[in-house]
């Protein structure tokens, strides 16, 4: 394991398995993740209209708030496979609980990758008889099932939290088709406390909507979006509160690990945006900068091209905001570079300065629209010829 | 002129002029039209709510209905440079109306370039007290013209057409920041038919909306938008609904023109997406599929990954779209090749063939999402890592 990943420790009761399938060639290319008892989960899904037979699949199973196990595929997304795609999915659950001796709608099946291919089931059954003997809890299985998960991630991602004598684990993947509306991309959350199916539906709402809900790679969003925590109960009961402010720092730590790691990016853009009249307002604002390719292309060549900014501002056209009240801040606390319409007339706005900045591989960005009182921040990155690279030739 | 160009024929009464004032470094970045009389004009201008100081002295100037002369510098936009970029519009105004013998008010500045710097008016004023002398009406002249309204265009753009007696010429510039949502980038069209600015204006708003309303470059809207009309009405007055019809022809050909123009693509995309339930649904779901940047690598790298347009039909959120409704056209009528719920399922989708037929220049695509009798046809470009790289370092 390389020694600039977040520390990694194991949940009590949870064992994990990364294995190889074939189909990926050599990685890694299917994951489990199991309780040894009942858990009481919750999740969130993509909003996209045209979801993978896995979301169709999981949404049933996770009605009853009760999950013991994940069983998750990478490079083929089973998404527009229709009836079939969803006995495949289902078949993945009933392999999958078969192997572990539990009930097949407390398995949950993701899949992530290609759109309209079916999967290889032969491959997949097989993979399945062989859980019992691979699964495992140590970091390493742990390890293996993060890189199970990737599609063009370079790196597995997760966050490891304690709350009190509780612990929580997030895992996750990201990459490109990523601009979560509603949940996000691949990410599983374990944890041993002890708590209600409801109250973990209404916290991960919360905690989604303030981490993962707030990246964007590309604007494009997936079809395969799914977060899920589940809690085996095994530790005591934890303090709400507490480990909701634990449990939405381990998601905005993997929310940015995707962000950073999104598809050809060499910058990781943490963007406030303040002085909105309402949380919609910053939020929009804010979106429409994060996603303008023409902003993620300045940063990207640390250009210092500020003009884009007011550009991407003016284009949210219900929430006008007038020249004289905008602000553009590069860089962080007292250190930030200014560019507003005072220092602009005073010719004060060091654009070398900013430039220099922008070489960075963390930029850090506040844009005030105004004296109200909402902020919103955003995370996205640059976009690349890399993003190019990867994506136009992505099946063929 | 290079061949390949459209015909290009003078309009009796405008004369034109492209040229050099050292804003650029030797390309034209200065160029004016002049009517030997006073125009029935109209103009639309971009719905950016931080608009460039030309369109807010633009606007003023077309109150009236009334233009003779236009003056447009390029590389430098004259855009969030406040009270001192207005007055250097006006001024800009002023000179090119000193120089003509005309009142300023019938004058239309125009801008186009780099966000936030001030326009070197020394130089502008020196090329205004040219004007007269370097006035023609030739083909050559218009020529002229064009390319000094270029930025990252590779090549000047107009359309000309011949409505019964009269003439109609549209000159436009394209590139980057191109999604117009109310007007686009800088057209100029000019004609020697009679018409009132009343019937202009509406004219120009439906002519607008079914072509330049239409394209997307890179999703980002400019704060420089400008389409104008002039017509001088040195012949006779035409039919209305004929003129209409050519203008609307004319205009989808500079739009046209701009989107394969736009900055690194190599591909024009045309995609019709039919069977809507209504105008708002078939155009949304189009400017989803046009903007995914998904979809638009996936083209540049002929990868016939239709996958992605399911997506992109599926982000559409106030849109359900069923799968089994769904069919992506690759290649127009009855040579195209389709991907649907019915073919997928018989495995009769033969991807080499859409795979080469991505591989033209030209792209039409039709998406048909139900049985809706709406439609609408968009156009777009491939995403490229030109793109990148000529966005990366703008301004350095």
């Amino acid at each position: 394991m390389t020694k600039d990943y977040p520390p990694l420790k194991s949940v009590p009761g949870f064992s994990w398995l990364g294995i190889n399938l074939g189909i990926k060639e050599n990685a890694p290319d299917f994951g489990v993740i199991a309780s040894e008892c009942k858990c009481s989960s919750a999740g969130v899904f993509t909003r996209n209209n045209m979801p993978g037979a896995p979301i169709i699949v999981g949404r049933e199973h996770l009605q009853d708030g009760q999950l013991q196990a994940i069983a998750v595929n990478s490079k083929i997304a089973n998404v527009a496979t229709g009836q079939a795609g969803i006995e495949d999915a289902k078949n993945m659950c009933r392999w999958t609980a078969a192997a572990l001796g539990i009930a097949p709608e407390l398995v949950l099946p993701s899949s992530t990758g290609v759109i309209g291919q079916r999967l290889p089931m032969d491959k997949i059954q097989t993979g399945c008889e062989s859980i019992p003997e691979k699964l495992g809890s140590d970091p390493e299985f742990i390890e293996n099932f993060a890189r199970a998960i990737m599609t063009t991630d370079t790196h597995p991602k997760w966050h490891c939290v304690s709350i009190d004598n509780v612990t929580l684990l997030g895992v996750a993947k990201g990459a490109g088709m990523v601009e979560p509306d509603m949940a996000t991309m691949l990410s599983y959350f374990v944890t041993d406390a002890q708590m209600s199916p409801e109250l973990l539906q209404q916290m991960l709402k919360r905690v989604v909507n303030k981490s993962f809900n707030r990246l964007s790679i590309d604007s494009d969003t997936s079809t395969s979006d799914t977060v899920i925590i589940m809690a085996n109960g095994l530790a005591d009961v934890v303090d709400a509160e507490n480990f909701e402010n634990k449990f939405t720092e381990a998601a905005v730590s993997l929310a940015k690990q995707i962000t950073r790691d999104g598809e050809g990016s060499k910058k990781l853009i943490e963007l406030t945006v303040s002085g909105a009249s309402s949380q919609q307002m910053a939020l929009k604002v804010a979106k429409s900068i994060i996603n303008s390719p023409l902003v993620k292309t300045a940063i990207h060549g640390a250009d210092p091209n500020w003009g884009r900014f007011v550009m991407a501002v003016g284009k949210v056209f219900e929430y006008p905001v007038s020249l004289d009240d905008l602000s553009i801040r590069f860089g962080s606390g007292g250190h930030g570079m200014n560019v507003n319409a005072e220092n602009l007339e005073s010719k004060k706005v060091n654009l070398d300065a900013i430039s220099k900045y922008l070489q960075n591989n963390e930029i850090q960005l506040e844009v005030i629209v105004g004296n109200g009182s909402y902020a919103e921040t955003v995370w996205g990155c640059d976009l690349t010829k890399e993003y190019i690279e990867i994506n136009a030739f992505y099946t063929t």
